[in-house]
């Protein structure tokens, strides 16, 4: 039954389905005919047989038909007139329903394991799990759970559940959610959420369907009685979209967090609305699961030629999607929107929109990080320590599979040699040489610079330290001097001018280089240099639910404590690009702290060691600017480092294509936090982080807190506000004008105040108010310490 | 060496402590001589017994001396002058001394174990540990390890550390707090923290220490960049008191939470600073664990006839804190600071307070809730399930103790039967009778309003009926008819006028009495009357850093999702006390939903029951206006039951004086969040609970988010705001003036909007945003279901 793919060279990452309407399976009852040989069995069969020639892989479909919705209809909604024996009829129909709830055979669209297979089911869309009306809710909830089972009997993965469409009573239908996932093990629930939709954020929404009166009692008095959440408080401006989408993710976040992340919910993106001119505000959907996006051809516009297109943001999200490889649901694409390329000319330009995105590309083309991390995505390594474990010789060849690392080591040290007389004879130290990459780039530098020198290798990994003696017997000869053991410990038989070593991690010094050189610096001359010279640590906070999922899946119970080597891929920074104006914020990825080599500053033992390891603690506060709300799951770890003068090495993400472009060695650290936290529009994050160390460990700990700007309530009284709690902000902020006395509540009497610095303006003074804050993270180095 | 207490009928709740100073050591230190028969061994040991004379029971001591300050200091503190070489010689043996760390001699008070016996150490006051300078904090971190390892070698058991001064680098102070309770496993430590101090708040706090400069790699060059968290943004205006206290809390709360709520640590409330008049938000720190309360006499005013007497604020403060078993910390009380009374009339005046507070007059006196529940406070209690098990009879027997609401049922009965007609028989029935209070009770109120009736006893516990059948032997006779069985399934002789049950819980239905009552109903004629008639349930949010404790400390992993049933004592209830004007918000504890019986609305089978359990199914989702910040550890459950007419039942706080004062039998039920949220001042939270049932089982589930009102950003740009982030807030608001034009973003150009119902205001418009919200609680009735 497996559709005959056309041959393709091109390795598709979006799969396409096509969405049958219930239209769509009338008329195609009305004209099948079974009699005829090699005809499908039945008529949804031979759609479904239809759909795939066309090339879409899946097809969505309605489970239940009109029937189902006009007995339902009839059983829980509120009759109009009636006799009383026949409402008492109708109560007790469904409580009979209720109690073992089930279709006949006119009220499902398919019945056989062939019909379903590989189908979407598409769940009634005139469900309102998020009605008004608490009976309403409760019979939708229970119509849901028996097309779910339904579904489930005939072995379908996967179900399209109608969109919320109440900010109000989103908690219950996410209760609901929840409550399906528990109790059909297997399926599949993905939640149809328009990316923009005006509609839902109406001050008072229109009830469209009222339950029977009979069982009033689980009408609370309260339910209804307050006013709707108003997002947008005017009817006559319209809320703009950036909110609206803003919106629309609360929701999500809303269904998701109740559902705990649940690995079986996923998204169904709508994008049945034009989309926001500006993408910032749509980069949050990388880090949700999305796994279809809905596309309906009314979506497309026609070019000049008449063929279907997309607008451009609608073009500009779908590429970005493509990365994520999620299946596209074309619908009402037979309807004839537009006059030219037939229902074809969508999925071909769908497809057109997969080859031309950056992303794919960046995977296809050899020498890329993208295309070297395939597999890697999102998959968390616990980071290596080298100096705790010898590493194997694999591990080494595949770093010194990277072309840039090392090719910018080999410039900075033509360089640092160049900077040297040419008559000097020059002593270089290899400190930490592994199978001796750097040794051989330094050969080629001296070479390059017509520089001599005599070069000094030190490793403490006696596997390692063979191959050494074998790359020395075969090429370097008396040119090198080897030397087993820690640079920490032992001693070389020359000082050198220059110190090369690679012992930075995804976060510099997280592999624990400023501990090494401490020790290796000894090998120095006192005017002697480090390759690298210095290098810094880089944090940004991150969204991923992927992430977070995976970091919880480990079901070790410090997994939410120690950070993790991984390709970002499902992610998204939540930090704004750039630095606020008066720089209380910085900008979106800020530095953490900084190591230099060899330090200046040391008070040394005769051994020329340091005392103590005080002086590699370090620890950062941050302030990051958060335009748009999301949800924060860690904190991005990054580093970049200065080798000699201007060269460098980064992955720093907006610095690293300047710096050392297409260099493989190192994916970014993640360091996640065990509560998720909301962080609204317009917030700031807090970010600590601390490493420490004792006299055996070295560790991280870290921990955020968020805060929001609301105008200042000085002056305000502390007993509790009465009126609105919204309006007295207003009232209080009043009284902040010059123009009006401020009280002193502390003696009870008013005094007059004329703040001299806020003269002639009228704006409110605003005050950070703490939102949130995370745990303490990695407490004592609890986990994810490494070893001196 | 236990000393001996004055001999006194009361139980003092305090303890009393004296607080000594270095200069009293010093004082007794030279006019110490040991020669004296019966004197004690060293001059502490003299102070210590002369202390305990006084009355005190426990002495509170610095442990070291201006030698080690001194000392710290000049290894630790920027040297003024000196050559390099002296520079070098102070870095060496300040390494030497970080390596490992110690006192000499003369740099401590105490070295004897009897001197340290029952001895509560003060910290040296002068280590920063949320000093800006990273080397101070660094140091000061190894300095107070050092005290601390030091006091345990002596047997302390509790130190009190020096305030946090910093709001910017708290989490520092309480990562250092955090990892010294790991490293003293043993050791209390108690955080010394001023009730109200301003200080705290200003834009930049004076560095009071600079580190020696030569390791300056620690100092990150963002650490001291952004400028301090300014809380009250002018000099001018004084942040006040409310918004101060909230700051102070605000500061322990990082502390508390990045501990991780390690019992171990508490808080030293210092009382220094004046108190605000209004005492609102002090109730908070009723919900945090006040080991200590940190009195100076400078903090007693005088009377009229000159003697220590405290500000009424303080007064009440004190005296509501006395049930919580406070040590009250007495400090510089031989001062003289007062003319009359000498050193005896502080602690006198403090006795007094106690003695005085309603609080503790209220666990004294007989028939008190108080009283009655002395041992239970805060002890979490598993609701009882009396439908599955079957109570035995020292339950039935503790609850019979209560006067007050066998009265209110007798009363109710009472009332009842005199709304009958004299000369009618009356058919009651008495369903889950138990042991037969309510029987008894009937044959009063017969008694009283002289009626006559034949009294029908349902009970489905074996072990209780045979209890009935001896009481009908010896009391009852042929006036009742026994029948055994679950009220659900049985048929009686006989149709009831009145049908009289105690089936509630501490949430009302939560013992199942709805579908108990579903199958009772059947026992009563057509006109018959359910006594009780109505009940409800009712939620107010809760804060409790013992009670999140204890839910956690069941190590069960649903402990905390689960209700429980608990005294509450040590909480803090967080909603304002009134609705807001606007009524958005309801009161402090809010009505979730109601039960009636009989039913009127009831479609039943032949057998008279109900088909489904689908009406006692309810929902409610509730807001609540929050006036001062808190962290929100679960949700406060009560019930109301109105038996007949105006005669009830009541533990709602506010109403259960009016309506069954001294009632007994029930206290709250508390629904616990895993995760505690964080609540700011001016906030808004809504609670959704839902009371979910199948054909099995009955359960609750529980969910908050929360809000807070900033100004709307309606027309601001969905760009990211790359200026100040809180600036913009201001500039969008202006724009939502009807005098200036608004721009809508979604297409691009500039229309005018004059919105009429804004004419003639400046009121901005504020709109909700979403800054929390805790997981789904027992989601599935994962756990606390309820069999039916």
């Amino acid at each position: 039954m497996e559709y005959q793919q056309p041959a393709s060279a091109w390795d598709p990452c979006a799969t396409l389905s096509t969405s049958l309407t219930l239209a769509d399976l009338s008329k195609a009852s009305s004209s099948f005919n079974s009699a005829y040989a090699g005809e499908p069995a039945t008529p949804v069969l031979r759609l479904i047989a239809i759909a795939k020639d066309k090339g879409y892989k899946r097809v969505c479909l309605p489970l239940t038909t009109k029937k189902w919705e006009e007995r339902w209809s009839r059983m829980c909604l509120l009759p109009i007139g009636g006799s009383e024996k026949d409402k008492e009829d109708v109560a007790k129909e469904a409580e009979q329903w209720r109690l073992s709830p089930g279709f006949r055979l006119d009220e499902t669209t398919i019945t056989r394991l062939d019909e379903a297979e590989g189908i979407i089911a598409m769940i009634s869309e005139w469900l309102e799990l998020d009605s008004t009306d608490d009976w309403v809710r409760h019979d939708a909830e229970i119509a849901l759970k028996q097309e779910l089972a339904y579904a489930s009997y005939l072995n379908i993965q996967t179900a399209i559940v109608p969109a919320p469409r109440n900010r109000d009573h989103v908690a219950s239908y996410a209760r609901i959610i929840n409550a399906c996932l528990e109790k059909c093990p297997y399926i599949n629930l993905s939640i149809r959420l328009p990316i923009y939709n005006p509609s839902v954020f109406q001050p008072v929404l229109p009830i469209t369907s009222q339950h029977i009166p009979l069982p009033t009692s689980l009408l609370s008095p309260k339910g209804n009685s307050a006013p709707s959440l108003v997002i947008s408080t005017s009817d006559e401006a319209p809320a703009d979209s950036g909110a609206s989408v803003n919106a629309t993710w609360e929701i999500w976040d809303v269904i998701r967090s109740m559902c705990d992340y649940n690995p079986r919910l996923t998204l169904t993106l709508d994008l049945s609305p034009a989309l926001p001119t500006t993408l910032g505000v749509l980069s949050k959907w990388a880090a949700e699961s999305v796994r279809h996006i809905f596309l309906p051809s009314s979506t497309f516009i026609a070019n000049m030629k008449g063929y279907p297109v997309l607008p451009k943001p609608t073009q500009q999200f779908i590429r970005d999607s493509m990365i994520h490889r999620p299946m596209i649901v074309l619908a009402g694409v037979g309807d004839g929107h537009h006059s030219k390329g037939g229902e074809a000319a969508y999925s071909q330009y769908v497809r057109h929109l997969e080859k031309t995105s950056a992303a794919v590309l960046a995977t296809k083309q050899p020498g890329t990080v993208e295309n070297f991390a395939q597999g890697y995505q999102d998959f968390l390594q616990a980071p290596l320590q080298p100096l705790m474990d010898n590493l194997p010789s694999v591990t080494y060849q595949t770093f010194e599979q990277d072309p840039v690392k090392y090719a910018q080591y080999e410039e900075a040290m033509y360089h640092a040699f160049l900077d040297h007389p040419p008559n000097e004879r020059l002593v270089v130290c290899v400190a930490g040489a592994g199978r001796g990459p750097l040794v051989a780039r330094c050969f080629k530098a001296l070479d390059r610079s017509k520089r001599e020198a005599s070069v000094i290798v030190v490793e403490k990994n006696p596997n390692a330290f063979v191959t050494l003696q074998q790359r020395q017997h075969a090429e370097w000869k008396n040119k090198v001097t080897l030397c087993f053991g820690d640079m920490r410990v032992i001693d070389v038989p020359e000082k050198a001018d220059i110190l090369v070593s690679e012992l930075l991690g995804s976060f510099g010094d997280n592999e624990l280089s400023p501990e090494c050189l401490d020790g290796a610096v000894r090998f120095l001359k006192p005017t002697g240099i480090s390759i690298p010279s210095s290098y810094t640590a880089h944090l940004a906070p991150l969204s991923s639910s992927k992430l977070y999922n995976e970091a919880r899946s480990t079901k070790n119970e410090k997994s939410l404590e120690t950070p993790y080597v991984v390709m970002f891929q499902a992610v998204n920074i939540l930090s704004g690009t750039k630095a606020t104006a008066d720089n209380r914020c910085g900008p979106q990825v800020q530095e953490c702290w900084e190591f230099e080599h060899p330090r200046r500053d040391a008070v040394l033992d005769s051994r020329g060691l340091p005392f103590t390891n005080s002086h590699n603690a370090r620890s950062a506060k941050l302030r990051f600017y958060i335009p748009h709300a999301g949800i924060l799951h860690g904190l991005a770890g990054y580093f970049e480092a200065v080798l000699y003068g201007n060269i460098g090495l980064s992955i720093h993400p907006q610095r690293k294509d300047q710096v050392s472009k297409d260099m493989l060695s190192w994916f970014p650290l993640f360091f996640p936090f065990k509560e998720p936290l909301y962080l609204p529009s317009n917030s700031e994050l807090q970010v600590s982080i601390w490493r420490l160390t004792n006299d055996r460990q070295v560790w991280y700990e870290w921990h955020a807190e968020s805060f929001i700007s609301v105008p200042a309530a000085v002056g305000g009284s502390e007993e509790e506000l009465l009126g609105s709690p919204f309006s007295p902000n207003f009232s209080t902020m009043a009284t902040l004008s010059p123009l009006i006395d401020s009280k002193d509540p502390m003696y009870g009497d008013a005094t007059r105040r004329t703040p001299h610095d806020h003269n002639n303006t009228e704006h409110p003074r605003y005050e950070m108010v703490k939102i949130g804050h995370t745990s303490l993270h990695n407490p004592c180095g609890r986990s994810s310490w490494i070893g001196l």
